[in-house]
């Protein structure tokens, strides 16, 4: 797929910040000293008249002093001086800016006027912004971070294929620290505020060419040229998913979110068959959004949803039960030879059914071999592990044990919740490639959107089938 | 409240584990090393007829053997042999006897003639009986503790006023350690499991009475004897909030709670309605229910609901909007007064609205001014502050101002999401007394029902109401 051309904002050779400064609590001060502890490789340029060097780094006076080429620029100052810089960056040849103040057409008229000018001058010298009133860009793997959350603030994620997009920062810092808890790797990230410039679909369509990219996540307030949006969407969600949350539902969000980022976000229920129409898996929250997008990174793919349980405390799976028939899943009956086998292999406490409840009692030994003959039962698709990690007699080895049977190439997943000694647990399965879901409407949900995905692929028109 | 008298079973002076072993993993085993860890301080009477002595303590070969007098006795040991050491139980005068085994009328026909069989022994003795299948009891206060999760797998929470019955052991471990993890207290817990004898009823009655309750949480599969709940449900619905989260709503959920505990669980939208009437609060999943009970716990008591919302970071604001529309709640306008108020005392950077947008550069200051302004005007009944603790321009002491604000009288909360510094500052705020919540949706809707609960309180028919 040809795509617009962004790759500078990600893989840039060099980045200034425009308002560094030493002071804590300095936005720009902050984004320059996040620039120089995340790993990125390229140049670093702090400017600033007042400074000479800034934590040891010789600091410009402006953008035009700098020697050397500059691909990519980052403002942090007041709204008003933004457009004479923007000119600047024009005459050095920068190619992207990232606009991180606000004040601009979220705040007021006079704000309007400053961002239409901004954008004027950028379009005039070929400049791509990203912004206003942002947090900006960040890349898993050049390190280019634009945050002014500190590191010991805000835990960033390594390189992987999952990336982000996002009206609101506040989402994005959510978001990026609950995929690194998760050990999940991200490759673009992206929070664009306003979208002066540089929209959603843009970046949807530089997404979908992106070889490092496997799954979109975006988070929407409003969508700024609905057509154009759903053209990218139905090209690219033909070879990647996009997972998508919509704010904005109501009057109330509506009004919220105007004051947020300018933008007006237009009648739901449209927006939504529009978005379904061009199979985007829209989700109905930030969670389900993270817990979406992990079953598309762990999954392989599947539109066959006949689900089995295998559990040592049965509760979630009751709760389980529910919201597969809600929503109209299937609970998967076994073949004759699989409840033999399960017989004949299980210890007497274990309850043959499904879910296969091994009790309280429960050892890894029963999980994997409940686990391996239910995987290779062909009225099986997927096999959900319910844990209770906290009970004594389950093994520490649980979790070297279970991604062994990813071999099965069915989705295999697992359910736990609890304090220091289950989060453990769950970040080793997470990270050995077994998706982890808090609770029992998280997985389930997520596996829905999972598997409806992958129907509507193989249909000529997803909304009937969404 | 006259109560039903369970009190021995959290107050004991003296309980017996039969089934300890010194074995890592064996169920009996590690209820008595809980009992050793957890600060109990009665007397701790293990039985085993292989063993002299567990963990340094003399081990007796059977309960009549035990030379003092016995309140508790716990059991984990084959069904089959249950009906017999209950008999002894009673000869020995034993209050209330725990059976953490399973194996009865969960599992099979001959599992339920054994259950009938101990109830039957255990009403000849006036034993009273919890379980079996379940993992007992826990105090806050006394200690007594009868889980088989060891102290290193599973974190109990301290002594506070927070109740919590359920039908699941999982859904047990997870509440016990969430709250732990917000530094919330218990009173007292039940995991009661197939409920032979006592049920969910007598549990919630003598809850009704203690003291030392504010806020009865409960997970229902079943309800045993409806009548009997419903009648003790409105009874004590009057003195203090239950909260209540009932699984086994769809045919598939059914199914899967017959072979969990062997009880059959009702037509859901009938159960719903009667609970309903009696005033119990129901909700939709586990996390709901530990969202409404921190409402409760946390909140001065309100059925008044203009929201208004600070923030430095307005994507969750937009989402709250949303939910606030939904659930027909009300978005607070403000007193002129207030408008102006709030114009003069912050930074240019705010815009002043609902939600009230500090920005990314809001201080400690902002949202304290912010926060006075707005809980003096007689329009706002309650105030959410949602935070990106992340934003490194706010200060690290907001978690001891914030909290000085509930002089006010008003609920307060807040909603933050992120990592580990993140997650220290929320745990701070909720140690000092204001809730916080993960997401806007969680927020809203433990308002939402803790509102509703104070509204049926004044109305004849909360039917009609809720």
């Amino acid at each position: 797929m040809k795509s617009v051309d962004l790759e500078f904002f990600f893989k840039p050779k060099s980045v200034a910040v425009v308002g560094a400064s030493p002071k804590r609590g300095s936005i720009g001060g902050e984004i320059f000293r996040s620039l120089l502890s995340s790993g990125f490789k390229g140049k670093i340029y702090p400017v600033n008249p007042k400074y000479e060097s800034i934590e040891g780094v010789k600091c410009y006076s402006r953008i035009s002093e700098i020697p050397e080429p500059l691909d990519l620029v980052v403002l942090a100052v007041h709204p008003s001086l933004i457009p004479e810089i923007v000119e600047e960056c024009g005459l050095k040849s920068v190619k992207g800016v990232v606009v991180v103040s606000g004040g601009f057409k979220e705040a007021s008229e006079e704000g309007r006027s400053l961002e239409e000018e901004m954008v004027r001058k950028a379009k005039k010298y070929g400049i791509r912004v990203i912004g206003p009133n942002c947090i900006g860009v960040f890349d898993g793997k050049s390190r280019i971070d634009t945050f002014f959350q500190s590191y010991d603030r805000m835990v960033r994620p390594g390189p992987g294929d999952v990336a982000f997009l996002t009206q609101s920062g506040t989402y994005g810092c959510t978001m990026l620290e609950w995929l690194a808890e998760e050990g999940i790797g991200v490759s673009k990230f992206v929070s664009y505020g306003n979208a002066s410039d540089v929209d959603e679909a843009d970046l949807v369509e530089y997404l979908g060419g992106d070889s490092e990219t496997r799954v979109i996540g975006v988070y929407l307030e409003s969508v700024k040229n609905g057509k154009k949006f759903l053209k990218v969407a139905k090209k690219v969600s033909k070879i990647k998913p996009i997972v998508l949350f919509k704010s904005g539902r109501t009057l109330q969000g509506v009004k919220a979110a105007l004051s947020h980022t300018g933008n007006l976000a237009g009648d739901y229920r449209i927006v939504l068959g529009a978005l379904k129409q061009a199979r985007v898996v829209v989700v109905d929250s930030i969670v389900e959004l993270l817990d979406t997008i992990k079953a598309f990174k762990y999954f392989p793919k599947s539109s066959r949803g006949r689900i089995a349980m295998v559990t040592n405390g049965a509760g979630p799976c009751v709760v389980a039960s529910d919201v597969v028939e809600e929503l109209g899943l299937e609970m998967a009956s076994y073949t004759r030879e699989t409840v033999k086998e399960l017989e004949e292999n299980l210890p007497p406490y274990a309850q043959i059914g499904n879910p296969v409840d091994l009790t309280g009692s429960a050892t890894t030994r029963d999980f994997i071999v409940a686990g391996e003959i239910l995987l290779k039962d062909p009225r099986v698709d997927i096999v959900g592990f319910f844990f209770v990690f906290q009970d004594t007699p389950l093994e520490d080895d649980i979790v070297d044990e279970l991604p062994k049977l990813k071999k099965y190439k069915k989705p295999i997943f697992a359910v736990a919740a609890g304090g220091p000694y289950t989060k453990s647990q769950c970040r080793k399965l997470s990270e050995r490639g077994v998706p982890v879901f808090e609770t029992s409407e998280r997985a389930v949900k997520a596996l829905y959107n999972f598997l409806k995905y992958y129907e509507s692929l193989s249909v000529k028109n997803p909304l009937k089938h969404l």
